[in-house]
């Protein structure tokens, strides 16, 4: 899938609105807000709203609250993780320090609220209000889960809760808020939701999968670094429940404690049989987000086909 | 002026509602938000409130939103300033460590949008998300100055600028939202946001005032502590332009390179005149806000009228 140029110079063009001054603060807040991200959420929210709408220019206000909301969790997420790379670039506390990298994503979080309240018609700011500020209280509960599994091995679904949470929250907030602009009728708001939450799943799975086998160039970081880090991703807690005991053993011994690239070379294919699990789950997940667009009309919802399977093929 | 109690609970049983989880976030969240706050911005929209309307029930998700707000900025800060006691107790970060610190933080900050979008109406509900986004930007930005200015030497203008966004803008807030909630008209919404302007600049200059001669038990912090710290307040600021130059030198020696208690009382003693600007300014503060009030019924703008000068009398 190649995202329209068109579309994508619509969200810039809209995020600079926001972000139009040029002291240290706005300074270090458009570090990473224009490193290049994908922009996969407000263009999910367009996708959404082309659906039943054409012109979109009142909604993007609204379509780039959740990139908003996304930059300021990736600023404090790096600094939470010590995280010194991110889209190939240094990320915001290593060049502004960390007091002013909190900051920046407390004014991106700020912006977000803005725009939500730029958006005209009451009835409607009011609903995505609503939607967003849910959104952004799962993101932060999602990210808490993920801090506490560093303390215990979590079951797959606690795992799938987890990232449903901390990724998919703020997908399925990207589409219903597309839902809410285009004035969807409820059936219609409940398909899209489902079709959300299942490409949120794979968004996160499919990064998960990219950690193990993506390229480095792409990814703008190591390969591996989950298995560096000792992360508890979906894959390796299923190669955890089902591995034999040797097998096990092995990678135990190498999560977190990597001593050398051959072991990381080694984690990889003791992984293998979970990277291919996770794989069916990504299709399967496909297929039923998919399967949810089918109310809609046929050549509108092409573009959400494809963003769906984009998501799960994506290389970087 | 002594809070009332029936309201002071009303806010807390509120404030509960939105916290009523016992994870780690969510007693990282509660740490500081029930350790004993004042609750001045929460106050300050009911009272705003009861000028015109009775019944506060369903404007309280509006009035703690500001106080969720309120939590979030004292946490960051308290890590981006290194500060270990706030309110007489460990910060946040110190108890809970840094990463979950920033996250609760970032889930206040959530909850008070939640809030905002918990209010009925859908037309008050937009107005009071864009007074209250527009004062989390201006938080930030008064923040990053405040930071910046320890790089220069600020005018007092751009001092006073400062205070109103870091300070003022979430406590004009607070009033603009009671106004909101309670169908002020334009001329009486404009005259309680003049009111609250004021008051929140003679919070700040209070609070730079109690550092300096403040009781330590009743802060619950050190007196002196932004001499320590080489903090630039209206004081300083107005002493460093008034001294003569023997005064001005020695005050520059001990502010942020502090060798003794003596130093500290040396510092106080120079600055004692400027001590003496800051009271006269809020007085006169004060005597401006409280003048604001007088469109208001005159039993009914009472409380507001303590308020003010409670503000600018409170040893705490």
């Amino acid at each position: 899938m190649i995202f329209k140029r068109e579309i994508l110079n619509l969200i810039d063009e809209e995020l600079k609105k926001y972000l139009n001054k040029d002291n240290a603060l706005y300074k270090a807040s458009k570090h990473l807000t224009f490193a290049g991200g994908k922009r996969i959420r407000p263009y999910l929210s367009i996708l959404v709203y082309k659906l039943k709408k054409d012109d979109v220019k009142d909604m993007l206000p609204a379509a780039i609250s959740v990139e908003l909301i996304h930059n300021y969790t990736l600023i404090h997420d790096d600094i939470m993780d010590n995280d010194e790379i991110r889209r190939g670039k240094p990320t915001v506390h290593v060049v502004y320090g960390e007091p002013m990298a909190i900051l920046a994503g407390d004014l991106l979080y700020a912006k977000a609220f803005e725009a939500v309240g730029d958006i005209e018609d009451s009835k409607k700011a009011h609903e995505v209000l609503k939607v967003l500020a849910k959104a952004c209280v799962e993101v932060c509960e999602g990210q808490a889960m993920d801090m506490e599994f560093e303390k215990y091995w979590p079951t797959v679904e606690e795992y799938m809760e987890m990232i449903r949470k901390k990724t998919g929250a703020l997908i399925e907030a990207s589409a219903e808020i597309g839902s809410i602009m285009a004035d969807f009728n409820r059936e219609e708001r409940e398909a899209i939701k489902e079709y959300a939450k299942r490409i949120g799943l794979t968004f996160q799975i499919q990064d998960d999968i990219l950690d193990l086998i993506g390229d480095k160039e792409k990814l703008g970081k190591p390969v591996g670094s989950d298995i560096r880090e000792g992360k508890k991703t979906l894959i390796v807690i299923h190669a955890i429940n089902n591995l034999d005991e040797d097998k096990k053993r092995r990678l135990l011994e190498i999560l977190g404690n990597v001593k050398n690239e051959d072991e990381i070379k080694e984690a990889i294919e003791i992984l293998k049989p979970s990277i291919n699990y996770a794989r069916e789950l990504l299709k399967k997940l496909t297929d039923e987000a998919i399967n949810y667009l089918k109310i809609f009309d046929k050549d509108k919802r092409k573009e959400l086909e494809e963003l769906a399977k984009f998501i799960m093929n994506r290389v970087y």
